[in-house]
């Protein structure tokens, strides 16, 4: 493990780096005065800030070796950045290391029709390979919210869902091949074009390690046929619990939709204000149920669906009539996180996934936990599988607010863990819910962790502190909610 | 890494072990005699056999932690077994080893029809788990060709695919949970209900890692709806590479077919002297590709695909027109590896992937290699996602010709690997395959997957020398192609 640098040291250890980078690097790829820094302070976690010793931005693959040899000779540690759009604070600055951006790698090298692939560099934007590859009837399934802005490898770190994971999966199960660079500078091929590659899967364990086994420099992606025909259902409930319910419903009859979104009265309010999608304002909730095929099978599932809604009391179910309307349906929905924005100063977006079935009483409970906290929370959230992502408003403004805010945060994740369901859905670990690792995972668990993170770096240069807590750390999380004079499950189960 | 026990010593050990096992187990569970581990000498891949010092035959997760830490404080390397069908020699015992049979785990612990899933040991055969479900409506998707015999453990061990496993994923996409028994006997619960699990993947991990990183005592699997329709196509080709285009050509419109799979000549006669399937005897190759979902679904996709073949010079293109006709189509495909029995005393059944443009020129070149050896090659195999399947037939009587096989054998992969593609699909590399993983990969990714290995067994107890190589045995396999005068892709150059 690296230590850190004294405040002696850093300003050595900086013009160290700023020369040796000198000789790799062009002058504008090397960035170190406060000013230039200050764009990579933090991410989209916009709560925790800290600017890094250096920031480079390599274009070649030898540069990104270059420069982890170098941060490894001198014992800096290296977080790695691509569009800076993650929520968990993955990309945060260390005070004592690098900060390497992979903005510069932003091609898209080959496009293969038979075989339905794309390699391209990990700085390309996620909607961006979709709109490559549109003229040839293709695109890239995983579309995460920040996809205008968010980059492939980015996705990797993160293993990125989106509104229609559920149909397509994650990251994870839509990309073939990755180069990496390793912590002392290696270049690893993992993966391959083949369905199952031998030897262990490295591609898997690679994708969602949050930058911390190694650097991604290269992404071959599936590319999926545009499907023939997509349409969309707007349901609504006259409460939360039986939107939940049919939720479960519509799944256990085996429609598997593209998408199944659910949203609360007060993201419906706040959303149709703030774009006017023509959702019933009066609903407790409402479920957007998306169906994409041949039109003949859309038009069943359609049928089979509605059946379904109704069965579980929807007061009101319409299917999006032409393109406009359903356009018009998911814009609201995409519209949640800055329509919030507008209600409050500031807010936390969480990430927990339960099972299905679960959904029900934990809506009851998330409500019970706003109640009490006197914080408003808003429900958006990829419902189909099991995806929260409620929305904790607070004032950073207003003395201990955002530690309230972090607090109701952190009691909603246990809540997650203890009904069977984890702390991520899709937006990582990073440094937000690193406590919450110590709830979900055992000793036993945590210790493979930390010798898997051995295995690829293990002086701990890459992104340390991140993700995967020590022992230590969580032994603490332990005593602070003993020091309250409850365990973690004790302090959940009051609710 | 253990050292092999001398002769002197493996009296002792094996006298030490039973007495240790026999206050663990009933004395039924510990087998040491030549005659009573006979039966576990092998597993599919025959040709290989070794007698371990002791079997043992656990029944609880408590007295497989008993046996690792047993061993683990002797210093006696284990290998766990399934059902023992594998085809790579993944379970071939060690002479100074401990063989861990998984046959008394066999129980169905739970299904969860909401959530869609089962919890089982590894021991359940896996037609046994769609079986027990079928009542539900429900079913277990991958479906290896042994799936009558073969275990669940064993798919996890080997990451199974099956004639299904285009449309519907290998094993790594149809689990969700494991819990498995780390080599020093530790306890650790790995995957998720949720669609993403925090942390690292090491459900994914694990899956496919041939019993080197750990034992897996429990497996909760994913269940689907059984699909409302089901129709088979069959077309006949007057050459195997129009075949091969057509296989392309399907994927490349966008339809995905449950299975696609294809035989040349010599196994389409072989198989319908052997079982009466009704193919056409006199085509170079046939094609079968079955289409599921709802019935318009089925019917749309089937007239696409008719046209495709048409389009591609099928000289027949025939559609089951009923179930027992399904049953008849399939059944000489399942009847392969039988038929290929009659004909000859012995066979090699390889296993190796491409990407599907690769087809035609891959199965041009086979047929050059079984001109050039003498030695019959018959080719059926998973042609939608490029799973190679050659059988070569030999005599294991006639001087060299084991040898010939092999080495027949091992150009066929290592032209797999040429082309883009993988030394596996489905069966793993075990014993079978270790010398082509020098092929497949370089140090750098042999270096990571050693390091993989040591994080989760760092003294290498676990099933070693199974598919992993060592540097040392790729700087001996690569001397030895030099040592004929060529470079490994030097040698498959001349074809």
């Amino acid at each position: 493990m690296y230590e850190k640098a004294t405040s002696f040291t850093r300003d050595d250890r900086k013009r160290d780096l700023i020369e040796q980078f000198g000789r790799l690097l062009p002058a504008a790829s090397v960035l170190h005065t406060e000013e230039s820094l200050g764009p990579y302070e933090c991410d989209g976690l916009t709560a925790y800030r800290q600017v890094p010793l250096v920031a480079v931005l390599p274009e070649t693959v030898e540069q990104v070796q270059e420069v982890m040899r170098t941060c490894a000779s001198l014992g800096v540690p290296v977080v790695a950045r691509g569009a800076g759009t993650g929520l968990s604070g993955g990309a945060l600055p260390l005070a004592d290391g690098v900060l390497l951006s992979l903005a510069k790698f932003n091609r898209i090298l080959e496009v293969d029709t038979v075989n339905r692939t794309a390699r391209v560099q990990p700085g390309v934007r996620n909607l961006a390979i979709s709109e490559h590859v549109s003229p040839l009837g293709l695109y890239y399934a995983p579309d995460p919210s920040s996809q205008i802005a968010c980059s492939i490898g980015g996705n990797v770190a993160e293993n990125a869902g989106g509104l229609h994971c559920l149909k397509y999966g994650l990251t994870v199960h839509n990309i073939l091949e990755l180069t990496v660079i390793t912590a002392d500078g290696e270049r690893v091929a993992i993966g391959g074009g083949a369905l199952d590659s031998p030897g262990y899967d490295l591609l898997a364990l690679m994708t969602g390690s949050e930058g911390l086994l190694a650097v991604v420099v290269e992404v071959t992606v599936k590319l999926l046929p545009k499907p023939a025909c997509a349409k969309v259902l707007l349901a609504a409930f006259a409460d939360v619990e039986s939107a939940g319910a049919a939720v479960g419903a519509i799944i256990a009859e085996g429609v598997l939709p593209a998408g199944l979104e659910m949203m609360d009265n007060f993201a419906i309010r706040a959303t149709d204000d703030f774009c006017g999608a023509g959702y019933p304002t009066d609903a407790a909730a409402i479920l957007l149920c998306e169906l994409d095929g041949i039109e003949e099978e859309v038009e069943d599932q359609i049928a089979t669906v509605r059946a379904i809604l109704e069965r579980c009391g929807a007061t009101l179910v319409r299917v999006a009539h032409d393109e406009a309307e359903r356009a018009r349906f998911w814009a609201g929905r995409k519209a949640a996180f800055p329509a919030a924005g507008r209600l409050s100063p500031d807010y936390l977006c969480m990430d927990g996934t339960i099972p299905r079935r679960e959904l029900p009483s934990v809506l009851k409970r998330m409500r019970a936990l706003s109640d009490e906290s006197g914080l408003r929370i808003m429900n958006v959230f990829h419902a189909g599988d099991g995806n929260l992502h409620p929305l904790i408003l607070y004032d950073a403004n207003a003395p201990g607010e955002l530690e309230l805010a972090e607090r109701v945060g952190a009691q909603i994740l246990e809540l997650c863990v203890e009904v069977g369901g984890t702390i991520t859905g899709e937006h990582g670990v990073g440094v937000e819910k690193i406590d919450q690792m110590c709830v979900q995972f055992a000793s036993p668990e945590l210790v493979q962790f930390q010798a898997v993170k051995a295995a690829f770096d293990p002086n701990g240069m890459l992104n340390p502190g991140k993700a995967v807590p020590t022992l230590q750390r969580c032994a603490e999380y332990g005593a602070m909610h003993v020091h309250g004079g409850k365990l973690p499950f004790a302090e959940i189960e009051r609710f």
